[in-house]
């Protein structure tokens, strides 16, 4: 190598090192402007109105990432606030630069297995330290003797525990049941193939079938961000907890869940829905075994690459909370836009006169040792008056939500995603607060 | 710049442009290291007889992605070829260095929705496009006029074929069948849930319902090899072809496949099982729309992540097999394999005594442009003789398979992975040649 030196000059070798630096530069810019077409292309072009059928097909709406003042052309646009996706968060992960990116070689991960010794034999073991890690750091579920169970989204997830959680016997289907409002995917989810194992039953509060029951919790809920407990309360339930949104930047933390069956997901923790990755922490290991065994029959497992990038994502979220004055912190950021979000939104509810919102009482975060208000990823609205149907009232200003009644209750409710980017969120407060009869 | 420049020598220059580099290839080499570790850890540990209720759990083997000669302690160890995990491919890969490296920033591909103007509103359009060009550069399947619906596998495409071809009725569910021997998961998969849609009617060859019905038409097939076509052939059938194995490692392309519903895998065609990735051709936009509702309403969409990784790697074998004198390309690696592996099994079997295996028509492959017989994934291994049970005296020599009546046919028979890394394969024919009674 010396003598391989002394041939070349300084520059010589300057030359090769830089032309070095700019192809592996060059490379990272290609993919990032190949992924960025893709990205810019995302504009909905029609509106689709059987939302009772495909709750995610796409509605027309004019989304964009940059942070440009509102223009005379906003005032115009359809703002598509139906669906919960989380594109506020890109902003943050796009600061935090090259720390979440994931380089995976064409040769690693091939395999179905992840750790053929585990329970759930396609977990990603790093995945799995960094999920036990972050639920530490934040303090709001207890990881100690809880199986962990992948899966393709906490959706796929719900459907595992329903069908681990079914009677192993021929008789009538368990029904399934959640407080309303609920979330509008779980009558779907659940009667999606008419399944003989478990139905869908309705409202818990007016539940009064005898015999065994599968009882959803989802805490803070959704649609109206309410912390909730279950209702029915009778000896042959069976509970499941959808703690997707239990997170400090959406609720204060007062303690470490401490439940039989809880679901969590990328999508609304970190905002990274495209990743498809939920997990649950399930306390008895029979029914982690039969979750895993559903996942297998219905997909052989979850994709490796998005456990390993959400592996690396969970990672710098608990790294940057764990530093002394994490000013670059996820959940300081996402706190602060959330607070800002709700303070803007009670304020236009206020200008406009025509809506309402939720109250929440104030708590303590024992996370972020600040007490606040609630600040829920959905606004739960209300049309007051006499507007009977709030979300066409609302789709007449060129704002799409999601009405009430796919949440089990009226159509003077509608939920709005609080999860958009700036400028569409920054255009549908703005347009809310001149909303006059 | 040329200030700046004139400020530092070359020699200042080249440390700091050498330090840029080694940086770079220090966080390549890390994750590299750190992926390994979880590889390395691939060693089954127990044997779980319950293969008819979970087939794929892990069961005893040890593999290893070494090339090593076969050692004393080989002739002991227990060699698992019951599932078809495609580790065969690494070396392919591995040689093909970071040409299928995928980069993928922290905040790009966070949302739901990959081209919301798409039918398959969560499908990639850069993975959409390689697909198109993979199949015209193989001939192996029609893109014209087809719908491309991306699921987590082929194995939630089938459920969302399944979803999206029952009738909207309250009949009784729908028959569905296929000739026998069958791919072992299709009835686990289709009465998972015990749905009123759908459910598994058993072999197609004794099929004798009236009214419509299902058929599958795996082609080549799973587990025997052959070339398949419909068997029922009644005016209410409706068909779905699993061309999984329609590649030309495995059978002569005779002609781009033409039908209505076509499933096609990555785990199989380039060997990425981890990514969970497959994708159908559909010819019906209605159809289509309804399988997309199904994944969708099971999982909302499909990893995005997994997406962008089989973008890179169809992308590689096809600039690979369109290089004149392609001597790297994947199919004339992977055929070579392929056929050296079933003369050693062929010989193994004629020196043992005990064995058979099916015997193929050779025929001309447009795509490698030679005359050869099939060379399946899988070898459908029959014990002669007074062996009724193949898949237990197959054990008994530490070798696990799959046995035949998961397969809609006898005892007898056993489906064997041909798949497995060099290792595990050689040591395989080796002790298959010298079992006698």
């Amino acid at each position: 190598m010396a003598n391989l030196l002394g041939v070349f000059t300084a520059k010589n070798l300057l030359v090769l090192s830089l032309a070095l630096n700019v192809s592996l530069i060059f490379r990272v810019l290609l993919l990032h402007d190949a992924q960025n077409g893709s990205f810019n292309g995302f504009f909905f072009t029609k509106h689709n109105g059987s939302q009772k059928e495909a709750l995610f097909s796409p509605v027309s709406s004019s989304s964009s990432s940059s942070s440009l003042p509102i223009s005379q052309g906003d005032r115009d646009r359809v703002i598509n606030l139906d669906h919960g996706d989380p594109t506020m968060y890109e902003s943050y992960w796009q600061r935090m630069g090259e720390e979440t990116t994931v380089v995976i070689p064409g040769w690693q991960f091939m395999s179905y297995f992840s750790d053929a010794t585990r329970l759930c034999w396609f977990l990603e073991p790093e995945f799995a330290n960094q999920i036990v890690r972050l639920h530490n750091v934040v303090g709001n579920a207890v990881t100690e003797n809880r199986h962990i169970v992948v899966g393709t989204g906490s959706t796929q997830l719900y459907q595992a525990a329903l069908y681990a959680l079914s009677p192993d016997t021929d008789a009538e289907p368990i029904s399934v049941v959640s407080a309303a409002p609920y979330y509008s995917s779980y009558p779907l989810i659940t009667d999606c193939v008419k399944s003989g194992l478990y139905k869908w039953g309705g409202d818990a509060l007016s539940f009064s079938k005898n015999g065994p029951y599968i009882e959803l919790v989802t805490s803070p809920n959704n649609p109206d961000g309410f912390a909730r407990r279950s209702v029915v309360n009778r000896s042959e339930g069976i509970l499941i907890h959808d703690l997707a949104y239990y997170w400090p930047q959406y609720t204060p933390i007062s303690s470490a869940a401490n439940y039989d069956l809880m679901l969590f997901t990328a999508s609304k923790s970190t905002g990274h829905a495209g990743m498809r990755i939920g997990w649950a922490l399930v306390k008895d290991e029979d029914v982690a075994r039969k979750m895993t065994k559903y996942i297998e029959i219905n997909t052989i497992g979850v994709s490796k690459d998005s456990q390993l990038r959400a592996a690396k994502v969970l990672k710098v979220i608990s790294d940057n909370s764990e530093r002394p004055n994490a000013d670059g912190s996820f959940f300081e950021f996402s706190y602060h836009v959330m607070a800002k979000r709700w303070k803007q939104l009670r304020e236009a509810v206020h200008e406009s006169g025509l809506f309402s919102v939720p109250e929440f009482p104030p708590q303590l975060c024992k996370f972020l040792n600040v007490v606040f208000e609630p600040q829920p990823a959905f606004a739960w609205v209300k049309c007051e008056g006499e507007i009977e149907d709030c979300e066409s009232f609302l789709r007449g200003k060129k704002i799409l939500t999601r009405s009430g009644k796919h949440f089990g209750v009226g159509p003077k409710y509608v939920r709005i995603s609080m999860l958009d980017r700036d400028r569409n969120y920054e255009t549908f407060v703005e347009r809310l607060s001149t909303i006059r009869l």
